[in-house]
């Protein structure tokens, strides 16, 4: 019997009351999914909590021992309400120290605006033994300690420590997905979508309704990591469309 | 001495794949959050899990038990991946059942619609004994029991359930916010906003930079459930950036 396949799965902590509070569209949880899913680990779940140490502390823990990354976004600014490195250390028994790394980036940084200031050293702080995640954008860098990553919470710069990191997680497979759209209402097509996925086997099959221009239909995503079983699936599915009299659109509508 | 002011919590547990793999931007983050602040009731957490039983019921008891209300969006439809109602069930420890006001709600729905079949008909089951949260739109209602409101994903459903929730749920004051925006790099004002937050009992200040047309900046939101309170905050905090030579634009840039 062949050895089942390993997935690699991540976390991801959204550290923010701008998220809470609405007044934010958070913007990271989706970049952040598809940047792990083509180094071939899997986003598994996602929590926001409030710039709170013990939340923070709390999801922490309970997420880098579920999964085999954690990565958080937000709360690693000059600013009081940035507790993410002071909840991280806490959360690990680490103390937080300055990483003389990080004080050399800030300082090249800002040479010509003013100098590294207290509150612009705050950005330099990591829980001990922490190494960097480096941001070419604004200087200050992210963090990675144990399975954890900790990203800015602003989307373009987490985008660049993203980059600055791909490659260099261990994953498995990536998840290929097809998608079928189709005017139709989900519920006359929910026992043969069933039928679908139980007749192959490493597939999933999500049925995803819209109403759009006084039509109702829906979009059918079929996900694997066997390219092969992939394209079987969703050739069946497409046959079992038109046999019910309805036609399918491959990419979605 | 004043009793302390009873701040009422609500989780959001977001229910799907779509989510997770970055297909899907959620939008109901958002939208609850802001429709919750209008209730007196405050976003606590949100987590977004898999379509998966285990996943589902460990977050639906964890957050229900922390929190005065838990919403879930999502996996309520006709297709085979709609689990929310069987996972919340089996955290309740309680037997799913057909509501036979949901029936007949789907009857009248579906009567020119070709009739309910059986795949329409798991849109009426609930946990035993569960209430029902009106859907003026698509016909399927949403469901609450206990302290859980289950609604429906697709963003402009969810909507129209908070619509029929107004006014329903037991809160407390609403939290009202105040934004100064100003051309400054947060790290040169960083010590102030410290020192401006701990003058001012029963204020928030959070700090949210921007880089924008070439500008560095950041808008800083004061939120409190005192309306006075907030305005002092909000005057002083404006006073102290024209101290130190700066613009305050109030509204936020």
């Amino acid at each position: 019997m062949a050895e089942p396949e390993r997935i690699w799965t991540a976390a991801l902590l959204v550290i923010g009351d701008e998220i809470l509070s609405g007044r934010t569209q958070d913007k990271n949880v989706a970049q952040i999914a598809l940047w792990l899913n083509i180094q071939g680990i899997r986003l598994r779940e996602v929590r926001v909590v409030a710039d709170d140490m013990a939340a923070i502390g709390d999801a922490v823990n309970a997420l880098r021992a579920a999964n085999d990354y954690l990565f958080t976004t937000g709360g690693i600014g000059p600013t009081h309400d940035d507790i993410t490195v002071d909840a991280v250390a806490a959360a690990l028994g680490l103390p937080v120290v300055i990483h003389e790394g990080a004080r050399a980036i800030l300082e090249a940084h800002y040479a010509a605006r003013g100098g590294v200031t207290e509150a612009r050293l705050r950005m330099a702080r990591v829980p001990q033994g922490a190494g960097l995640i480096e941001n070419p954008m604004s200087g200050a860098p992210g963090i990675h300690i144990g399975n954890i990553m900790i990203l800015a919470g602003v989307p373009h710069i987490a985008a660049m420590m993203l980059d600055s990191l791909t490659g260099t997680l261990e994953g498995g497979r990536p998840v290929v997905s097809a998608t079928i759209g189709c005017n139709v209402p989900e519920s006359e097509v929910a026992d043969m979508l069933a039928a679908t996925e139980r007749a192959h086997d490493g597939c999933q099959i999500g049925s995803y309704p819209f109403f759009r221009d006084g039509q109702t239909g829906a979009n059918f995503v079929i996900r694997s990591t066997d390219v092969d079983r992939l394209k079987a699936c969703e050739d069946d599915l497409a046959t079992r469309l038109i046999d019910m009299g309805y036609e399918p659109v491959a990419g979605g509508i």
